[in-house]
């Protein structure tokens, strides 16, 4: 599957296209296994003590909203890209609490892409999810690299 | 558990102090079993495409990279600080593919504590994993806001 041809190559995209990524409904449930298992901090996975804590309930790992972004952003975008390798993410910010029962939409913007002398492309783009009110909850710039038209 | 004390409010850190955070191994199946749900691009999901392609194999996912460093921060780190939350990751360079059956070593150097007006302190921190032949996989600046003394 790797080696079937995609449409879109390095050189296919556009910088200042913005792709719309869908949605991402985070549950409870869901929520609570996730922080379990990579980031058991009480006011992940521990609702008791989250509702007395600083949030006044549980609130998502930042890794686990990170996770739902590029879950989204392989849907709606790499899977049709000739990707290589994601290679960096420029300042994760973790910018309002994510809770149970929050619908997160992602999009990402293509800023650059620099093609080398390799036939690969390092293709940059902003990134965000924001909630069911459309307040931003997370912000990136991530740095994917890409084949270019052989 | 949230409001019990524990050792470490921010001004119990030490600039320049490194953590020593343990280890963790990397099945096939857990490799695959992250990707699927949360980055099914053929290189982290597709042993055989994966095997046709650039890297000669599956790799990991570099989300899943990610939270096996946070896993290992809180195990050796963040479970015995007075942690509000995590606010922002600077710079997450994947810098070489993990791959099925590496062991991946982390280690977090505080580079910087700044307590505000409220009795909270964001702490920056260096954080890195290595392989089991010492080669660094992943490294990023994290920024953290810890409760001060009261």
């Amino acid at each position: 599957m790797n080696e079937t041809p995609r449409p879109a190559y390095a050189d296919d995209l556009r910088i200042g296209h913005v792709y719309r990524l869908g949605s991402h409904s985070v549950g409870e449930d869901d929520l609570v296994d996730f922080a379990r298992q990579w980031d058991p901090q009480s006011f992940h996975v521990d609702a008791e003590a989250a509702a007395a804590g600083t949030f006044g309930g549980l609130i998502a790992s930042g890794i686990h909203t990170l996770a739902i972004f590029q879950r989204l952003a392989v849907q709606g975008a790499f899977a049709d890209w000739q990707v290589i390798a994601g290679r960096r993410l420029l300042d994760v910010e973790f910018r309002r609490p994510v809770r149970p029962g929050d619908v997160l939409t992602g999009s990402m913007t293509i800023d650059d892409i620099v093609v080398d002398e390799r036939g690969r492309a390092l293709v940059t783009a902003a990134a965000a999810l924001v909630d069911q009110d459309d307040r931003t909850v997370l912000t990136t710039v991530i740095e994917v690299l890409v084949r270019a038209h052989p």
